[in-house]
């Protein structure tokens, strides 16, 4: 799985940070997955890899205009490169309204390709198509907020020993097991695509999370997952100057919960603008928040940057690719 | 009058020029005026000198995507900085409600300054300060597109010859009368502020066109004009090939009104994203829609490009500023 950072900045962009958007891809496939869209997504996407033509599906986290702004820009210009293929969009409530508003107010009547929502804030949210499945999971923010679990779905493989076991004569039924469906052997027994195949290699998960104040309640969906990407908007003594009304997470509390969870790789994200890659008057050391999450996590800590572009190899290996 | 590019790509960004954006003061001044507000226009602005703290008024020129969709950044941004004083935005029927619809369903129901809509299609629309008095004026587009037109308010100075051939003597006198009231003198005559008031420099004049497909409309506005900015999404020969049903000038279009109104400055804009800095194969140079309006302007043209800053000086002389 690759991935690149589009925006990194909580609230307001900086001229080194965007404001909040992701992109997901499985290994070198083109198509590919967008979380978060806030202002200035299209005009990240121009300076990456990936193509407004070949996006699967968006997942939006949470209402808040720095991570879906650029939403309508992304709609409008799609269609004006000439996209056919529909879009699915994830997002709670609002979004679907928003989006809705904005086309009706200004003149973007018309979509040569559909649209498709999807409520992430209902039961049983859940997007799927022949490379991944993606869950929904509630979070604490000031307004309904959700992280997306991405797994993917590697391809299946025939399992000789079974197929030997259960005395599959090597042949026709082989194709029609590994293309998943059940066969009769002559002797009359049924064998099923569940009996004798097995994925190509262990499905690598990653979840992103929007805004939230409460990271432990991810700790069930992070069973099994390669990659968390969270904010970590403050320290824990700029929260403390703050105050808790905003609702986001501090290093601190994000490596604690990575840690608990047995997490591999940590991915820090959504800073405030006070950090900075330079010391300055006024302004923090963006490696103040990677070395409070050391202090609570012995994982594999990320600062996020925008443009910078990673991947988890199959066997679980994190490693940073050329920035795009 | 100086005045700077934010956004000079028509429909959709490129990874040189972003959508449409305009940022214009009087002289030295730090408050400003926006015309027009594409997404990214926030990002703009923090590549140059221009705050959202000192922003006066924001004229929109349609509701279409590219000229408005960074309207709400930017507001949520101004609010997050802070922002106490109230912001207008001038624009025609649709920009209020797609403001009003964002708000409502992206959680930012409360902004800490006011916000004040002018409707600029209707009658006698005017935006008024002591800088400037500024018109709007119907174009013809796909939807109704406005130009506006930002005329100077110079402070007024004693014109001494009047005074004297109207006998006020030196004294408190001068003073009320150049603060704007009349005053009576001793022979019980009154003098008012318009007999012996006059402007310190000519009053420049800046027209700024949206979308439009009739340049000959703005014949009229452009009186006593130093500058008209306007679009010249195509050359001649590009729309013969899409045909003109996106309703945009051309280069030549523009060029034969400018001409006819014999206004000295000429700013090219809004380009097609077919016309590029460097010539590659399927593109266009943009130095061809320069050279299709010399062919019929005999004034100053300016081909826009991104963050490039301009002045006109109180003689109307144009120059090029540092760029930001």
């Amino acid at each position: 799985m690759q991935f690149t950072f589009l925006g990194t900045s909580a609230g307001v962009p900086t001229r080194q940070r965007n404001v909040s958007g992701f992109a997901l891809s499985i290994d070198d496939h083109r198509d590919w997955y967008l979380v978060d869209c806030g202002e200035g997504t299209q005009h990240r996407l121009l300076q990456s890899r990936h193509s407004l033509a070949r996006l699967r599906a968006i997942f939006i986290s949470h209402v808040h205009g720095d991570h879906c702004y650029g939403l309508p820009g992304v709609i409008a210009s799609a269609n004006m490169s000439g996209r056919t293929q529909p879009l699915t969009i994830c997002a709670p409530d609002g979004i679907e309204q928003f989006v809705t508003a904005v086309r009706q107010y200004t003149d973007l009547h018309t979509l040569r390709y559909p649209l498709h929502f999807v409520r992430s804030d209902l039961e049983n949210a859940v997007y799927e198509d022949e490379l991944v499945r993606v869950s929904a999971h509630a979070l604490s923010h000031r307004v309904p907020s959700f992280a997306y679990r991405f797994e993917e779905k590697p391809p299946h493989t025939l399992n000789q020993d079974s197929l030997r076991e259960l005395g599959v004569p090597r042949g026709p039924q082989w194709g029609e097991l590994q293309h998943g469906n059940p066969v009769t052997l002559t002797d009359g027994r049924q064998v099923t695509p569940e009996q004798v195949c097995e994925p190509a290699w262990r499905a690598r998960v990653i979840v992103v999370g929007g805004d939230n104040d409460q990271p432990d309640l991810l700790l069930s969906a992070l069973k099994n997952t390669d990659l968390l990407v969270h904010e970590s908007t403050f320290t824990e003594d700029i929260l403390q100057q703050v105050g808790p009304q905003y609702m986001h997470s501090t290093a601190a509390m994000l490596a604690k919960t990575a840690e608990r969870a047995g997490v591999p790789h940590l991915a820090l994200t959504h800073f405030s603008q006070r950090y900075r890659e330079k010391s300055s008057p006024g302004k923090r050391h963006i490696d103040e928040l990677r070395a409070e999450a050391a202090e609570y996590y012995r994982g594999n800590i990320l600062v996020a940057r925008d443009l910078d572009r990673y991947e988890i190899n199959r066997k679980g290996e994190l490693s940073k690719l050329d920035s795009e």
